[in-house]
């Protein structure tokens, strides 16, 4: 019968239902333990992620009202309310967006995505694998997640539309959008798999440290190799068949590209400048860490490199208001989440699952507190500042049940990392390949936790069994 | 000679006149009472701009690279690097632009337009005569340049477009760029006019009352009244001459106008949305002070419901590029300048340039203060940080130099408003034009030049004529 309904009504009974969830949860009495601030501010972005779920409005139109929102009825001074926009690693995402286009304008991700057909292109599900498996490959060296997605980003971006899959034409699930969703499914999966592949996993191993566990590189390899084995068979195979590309079987693909890239010749003047200017930053971004260099100003050089030579324009910057809208909902729903945990609902909340499961046999305390982990980062938007609310409440409830603490360490570090792909704003990985417009933000919602469910599953099972034996 | 050379050429050589006059800024001697961060900071700020004025590259690759320098260096702080993008005044540019995209797709910037057209239409200076009459008209009541830049920039943009003005098809020349900068340099004198139509104004009233010269709304108007009105005369027919739109007779205008309101019809669902939503913001804009109102929360409310309405799409945010571009450039030059003034490079050049006049007679030393304090505005970004830092210095000197202190306070006052269309970001009115295409940033250093010159002249002669008799 809701089929019915003309589509304005429809949207018009959907912003109803939206105000009525916002305004119940809203008036709703303030828990004991929360401000009504805190709870105020919990009412504004859990009613914003609902209205994206329930496919009322754009999750850029539910983030800026929800600014409005909580700036107009004085829930957060406008300071607070505005200070996700000067966020580096926001900035990161914006100028990794315009770098990706040079790449591709420059002819370079043609190219590469050309080669990378011509080796695996026979089939959509093995382009996905080679993507995830580049992906696995690379990011021991890449402590930053948005730096990571800022190279894969590019090559995914021009493998669809290289492919003849593009967002403008209304084609993006020929293929892009399959190959966007597994390969921002396989980034959490390359960051659970390396101590250096996220900037979190060295202050989770020494928080791990201050009660006893001790996480090496190496420890960390071995204890999620299997889980992540089994996984990296099992994700773009599942997302494959959830949320299949139209495009399947290509077998022409590889002879197809080896012919374009004899048209395309020799490697062109613009190509060179971007791969030098890429690889440039590249190596910079991973020696950051030790050279202390900031990683946006490097993308900032790298992005003005490619204007002084004209690869990436003014009028290019022009048609790039996708990255104005993702900059504009990513620092909203950031600063809602990072004053949620400021205002100590987060705090809250994990006492409230810990207190729970207090009592029960450890295995089922264990079970416990890993889902609701996971779970709890629909409400935080980065995953460090996950780790650093919860991880040791979590880890303390755990041990005093009688969980294992190297057990319980190493599942909550993994957890960080495989749950990045719950909502469209659980990582900056997510935000780049969201932004590209392949993948609508609530499609995320749906994949996303289906892979969420899986990469639980599979850490639950395999994974504690592996754990078990080897720690 | 130099034109003889190849495009590529000339602009490798306009890259090594920047490189070069950056290096030998920045390895300068630190002047005596600098500390070399600040001069360091002053050389990145200064090459930028002269980066932007000899045509060498555009302001957001000159501020891109400028941000990375200052980040690299060390010469700033990340954290203060990327603060200007959380300044709410900056996110209102940025959705000032997005609105002003809804009222021409609305339709009502067009039924605006047109109805301008059909009264003022005969010429393209009468035009830009009615755009600044209608500025001088409302300024009282919008104590925020921005927000009135909101509300005039997209009239001014839709009487260029449905002129056939445009910018993507390069006849902005036509009339649009005309009218743009004859409405930016409008905004310079409705804020000189009125004690209330600028931010900054009041402050500087209680400023002045601190040192015993009484301001009120009043005795503001009366000592501006007469030097703004030959001004209101002369700038418009001043930018005529020297930036001439390519489109300046039309006596068919008002008929074609007139045709057109009538083939648009009653005012449809769309109009009547966006000028409901307008008005209300424009409500709240006004009250915004009373009512404890954030500018920037009541934009993006705005944003909302044309969002909500479809008005404004998503599909629309992917064209507005130009506005992230805006944000970006802004944003970084701001920083730099607040940064110059905190690392106290603006007090010692306020400083110097007071030191200097000590010990002439009054009226020289009189002139020069103006002047310096005019042309000071090119390091500045914020007329209200300008007047902070300056205003009480440059008005002690005076007074002890035997300049009437009440002249030389309105003159200072004054002077920070008229002063604002020097450069491309002296003023946030002047983002929002220069950002809609239709103005090139390096046009504003010519065409804000003279204007500002004929300014200053004007105040300097008649202005001063004027307040020396009624004051």
């Amino acid at each position: 019968m809701f089929k019915q309904l003309s589509k304005h009504t429809r949207q018009n009974l959907k912003y109803a239902t939206v105000l009525l969830f916002g305004l119940v949860v809203w008036f709703f009495p303030v828990p004991e333990g929360l401000t009504s601030q805190a709870w105020h501010l919990f009412a504004v972005f859990i009613t914003a992620i609902f209205a994206v779920i329930i496919e009322s409005m754009a999750i850029f139109t539910a983030s800026i009202i929800a600014l409005a929102v909580v700036v107009l009825t004085g829930t957060l001074t406008t300071q607070q309310a505005y200070s996700g926009f000067s966020q580096g690693f926001i900035l990161l995402i914006v100028v990794a967006f315009l770098i990706a286009r040079g790449v591709i304008k420059s002819g370079l991700g043609k190219r590469i995505a050309f080669l990378i057909i011509k080796k695996f292109g026979t089939s959509s599900l093995k382009l996905g694998y080679s993507v995830v498996a580049a992906d696995m490959f690379i990011s021991p060296a890449f402590p930053s997640n948005t730096a990571r997605s800022g190279v894969l980003f590019p090559i995914v971006n021009a493998l669809a539309a290289d492919s003849g899959s593009k967002v403008t034409d209304g084609t993006r699930k020929k293929l892009g959008a399959f190959l966007m969703m597994t390969s921002m499914a396989g980034i959490t999966l390359s960051s659970t798999l390396w101590l250096t592949a996220m900037a979190a996993n060295p202050a989770g191993a020494k928080m791990a440290k201050d009660v006893g566990v001790d996480i090496t590189f190496g420890s960390w390899a071995l204890a999620a190799s299997v889980p992540v084995l089994v996984l990296f068979i099992l994700v773009p195979w599942v997302i494959f068949k959830v949320y299949p590309p139209k495009i399947k079987e290509t077998p022409e693909a590889p002879r197809i590209a080896q012919e374009a890239l004899e048209k395309m010749g020799p490697v062109h003047r613009n190509e060179w400048i971007m791969g030098a200017t890429f690889i440039g930053m590249i190596i910079l971004w991973v020696m950051s860490g030790s050279w202390g260099l900031d990683k946006t100003a490097v993308a900032f050089l790298g992005l003005g490199i490619l204007m002084l030579t004209n690869i990436f324009t003014m009028e290019d910057l022009r048609g790039e208001g996708d990255a104005l809208g993702t900059l504009i909902w990513f620092a909203i729903l950031y600063t809602l989440s990072r004053y949620l945990n400021e205002f100590g609902f987060m705090g809250w909340l994990g006492d409230h699952i810990a207190q729970g499961v207090e009592g029960y046999p450890w295995p089922i305390v264990y079970i416990a507190l890993v889902v609701g982990y996971v779970f709890i980062h629909y409400f935080f938007v980065s995953q460090t500042a996950q780790m650093l609310a919860l991880f040791s409440v979590f880890l303390g409830v755990a041990v005093q049940s009688g969980v294992p603490a190297a057990l319980m360490a190493y599942m909550l570090l993994f957890a960080t990392n495989f749950n990045a792909v719950i909502t469209p704003q659980g990582s900056s990985a997510n935000v780049i390949y969201t932004g590209s417009g392949y993948i609508e933000p609530k499609e995320v919602y749906k994949v996303g936790g289906v892979v969420t469910l899986l990469n639980t599953a599979v850490f639950l099972t395999v994974g504690t069994a592996w754990m078990m034996l080897i720690l």
